[in-house]
């Protein structure tokens, strides 16, 4: 059976006027190789409610799983609650079992609700809570869509409540080679390797170091019984 | 006259797989927002003809500019340009000028030009080149859709290239002020003061550092004496 397969949604002005640089894409795509759900597409979109709708749309009905990063926070920039909302056509508003777990958590603090804070606990009718040890604010997971924290901290926090509840399959296994040689030396016998070993994904990655080039070679699949088979015939034809 | 509107797309299995962290994006997303074109859209796709063409197709009709990266080198795994060119249903094939180019460098290298090297010299009907001064190998623009390596020296050394022949509008400024306070305390006269300078972004990015909670409001513009005026009002209301 093919590994469940997923979209990443990062949300955000700040990311696209180049001010910030995602860290959450990075985070998230690696531990969903580790429990086996295909990456197959990542969108960045700014802080607008049409944008933010329509490809949550677009993307929730093409994969097993959505992952949005950002917009849930007090701030009148923070719609990725009721934009989701939207996009499923359900009813928003601040729910009991969310403003308990603020109301809890700023009281400990000494510090108290207000109308900023209590829009954190607008949730979606039919949403499942996500859990943040980090700053209580929840996330939620409606239909196939799991919304999370932009903060780098809290997205790891949920990310680590979430991600054992979703069925993955086999992990993606890799190895990697790296050639000294151009890739236009390497190019050649490794299409005919691709070829022969259409189960697995041969990846050529070049770089330039010192002046010099060269490409790493990473093969990836399921099986890494077949992948130990294809390196090995891939550094028999480039000995180092 | 708003800005030129831009998207990017990040073409590679090494993205989503999450081995690479890529670089490209936040890099351009910088140098857009200097020369005042709009960047509203990222998307990241794997090595997958379908998945390039669609999104090729999708981004320029949505945007005035689509920078890609990355599938334009000699491996088997780099369908970009000809992906490309189904995207605009164009002819592609090895073409003179290009081949001239890689034939040229490559003899000087002592090296010589094989047929791998010579994907790199596939090229659409009609589009322009774009000059590479670090490996030579030139990117292409066709139509609105401007082709770039992926490779972080060669993509920076590309976009140096192009940025100056394509006309930005005026370039975004902004202006940051860090609150050591939660956002939750922040946001409601955050609020009211975006309702009022509503020709600005103004943005509001939470951190945490040493267990306390801040934000880093973002102020943005193009015109410098509005932003002047409302980070002014701004630090009023929140002195340090």
């Amino acid at each position: 059976m093919p590994n469940p397969t997923a979209a990443i949604l990062i949300i955000g002005d700040e990311i696209l006027s180049g001010r910030t640089r995602d860290a959450n894409m990075y985070y998230l795509a690696g531990e969903l190789a580790q429990v086996g759900i295909d990456l197959k597409e990542v969108r960045m979109v700014s802080d607008d409610d049409e944008a933010i709708i329509s490809t949550v749309q677009a993307l929730s009905a093409r994969y097993a799983h959505v992952f949005t990063s950002g917009g849930i926070g007090p701030t009148h920039d923070d719609i990725t609650a009721d934009c989701v909302a939207a996009a499923f056509d359900r009813f928003i508003d601040v729910r009991a079992d969310a403003r308990a777990l603020l109301e809890a958590h700023y009281t400990r603090n000494g510090s108290e609700i207000n109308a900023a804070r209590l829009r954190m606990a607008r949730i979606p009718e039919g949403a499942v809570l996500i859990d943040n040890p980090v700053s209580i604010a929840p996330g939620f997971s409606i239909e196939n869509v799991h919304v999370l924290a932009g903060v780098p901290a809290v997205f790891k926090a949920m990310v680590a409540s979430l991600l054992p509840t979703l069925s993955g399959g086999k992990p993606l296994q890799s190895q990697t080679l790296r050639i000294n040689r151009g890739e236009g030396e390497i190019a050649g016998p490794l299409a005919k390797l691709a070829a022969r070993f259409d189960d697995l994904s041969i990846g050529s990655y070049p770089f330039i170091q010192n002046g010099l080039f060269g490409a790493n070679i990473v093969i990836r699949g399921v099986d890494s019984a077949r992948i130990e088979t294809a390196m090995a015939e891939l550094a028999e034809k480039f000995p180092q």
